[in-house]
């Protein structure tokens, strides 16, 4: 199998990560969206979507999309369980994850996109007033995670999840989207400082 | 367990369909938004995000998220499997669903949400940009999926999935979302005409 991959970019970072606390290693490609890789003949041919990742697998299925590649090798290397281990517990992961997703990942690629002046040439139009409506509600929802989190140790529950993943790449992405990071969020921040300690995370 | 529901709403609407298609059912109480009813103190208990669908278990946890809430029946009722198979085919039914996700049903929404006069008080402040940049990326992407389903009977393959009732409640919204169905999308009409025949559609 071949990973195509994009260094610094978010969603390919999930799933780095994702293979680092599994203890998997991919053979990987680049594909440089500053140098427009991604609107190659060739990788386009690999997905019409042009977005990274993708995991190409052996029989030559090309499979797209962050979560679903980490739900592939979910199966594939079910230990360490990362999308939890009882039903329950999966139910709860997809929650969070999605709802970190929803509220705060996207928003903060969104501020990024449609403010920062390198994303000038590949968002068209920069909309500025989603740009801010985008850092309010990431702002916003930062504060009520910081609630959340007083009440479990991982985003999901008591247990490290892909949903700490999300979190993680989504909190290490605010300064490139010009986002503060709240003064009053004590939960948030003691999550943060036992997230970053993990080896995976410097995938 | 006690489903609370949306009546019109898409998101409810896919737990609907999922149902249906499982031969479930449920309790339901709905959660008029018209009427604000999301914001009241007890709708908040149950889901601090004020969203709609949540399926609250019998131990009381409250379960958000449409796609969480339907794993959880995946497991709870298996058959017929909606979430795929075997291995690969529920990578490829993750990367589908999600795939319709965010460059059909979100664009949809948001084109609704950014434009409809009776979203004018719910979604401060409506920016007309983005409802006309979302409007263009959801009919560009129905002319990829129409070349899609050109190879295959369903989104994700030859079987029915959760990436069809995703894909078919998004189209079934571009009309409130004011986007006009391209008229030269065979293969997509012929996919339509095949999902809407299936009774669970009513739900």
């Amino acid at each position: 199998m071949k990973l195509y991959d994009t260094a610094r970019a978010p969603n390919p970072r999930r799933v780095r990560i994702f293979l680092a606390e599994k203890g998997l290693e991919v053979p990987t490609e680049q594909i440089d969206l500053n140098k427009a890789e991604q609107k190659s003949e060739a990788f386009r041919a690999v997905n019409p979507l042009q977005q990274t990742p993708v995991l190409v697998l052996d029989d030559g299925t090309a499979l797209a999309e962050s979560v679903a590649i980490c739900r592939y090798f979910e199966e594939l290397k079910p230990e360490p369980r990362l999308f939890g281990e009882t039903m329950l517990a999966r139910a709860l992961v997809e929650m969070w994850n999605r709802r970190i997703e929803q509220h705060l990942f996207s928003p903060v690629l969104l501020a990024f996109r449609h403010a920062h002046p390198a994303m000038r040439e590949r968002e068209k139009p920069q909309i500025a007033e989603l740009a801010e409506t985008s850092k309010a509600k990431a702002a916003d929802f930062l504060h009520y995670l910081d609630g959340e989190l007083a009440g479990h140790v991982f985003i999901a529950g008591d247990s490290f999840s892909i949903a700490d993943i999300t979190a993680l790449v989504a909190v290490d992405f605010l300064k490139l989207a010009r986002i503060d990071m709240p003064a009053d969020v004590p939960h948030l921040s003691d999550w943060h400082a036992r997230v970053v300690a993990r080896p995976s995370i410097g995938a």
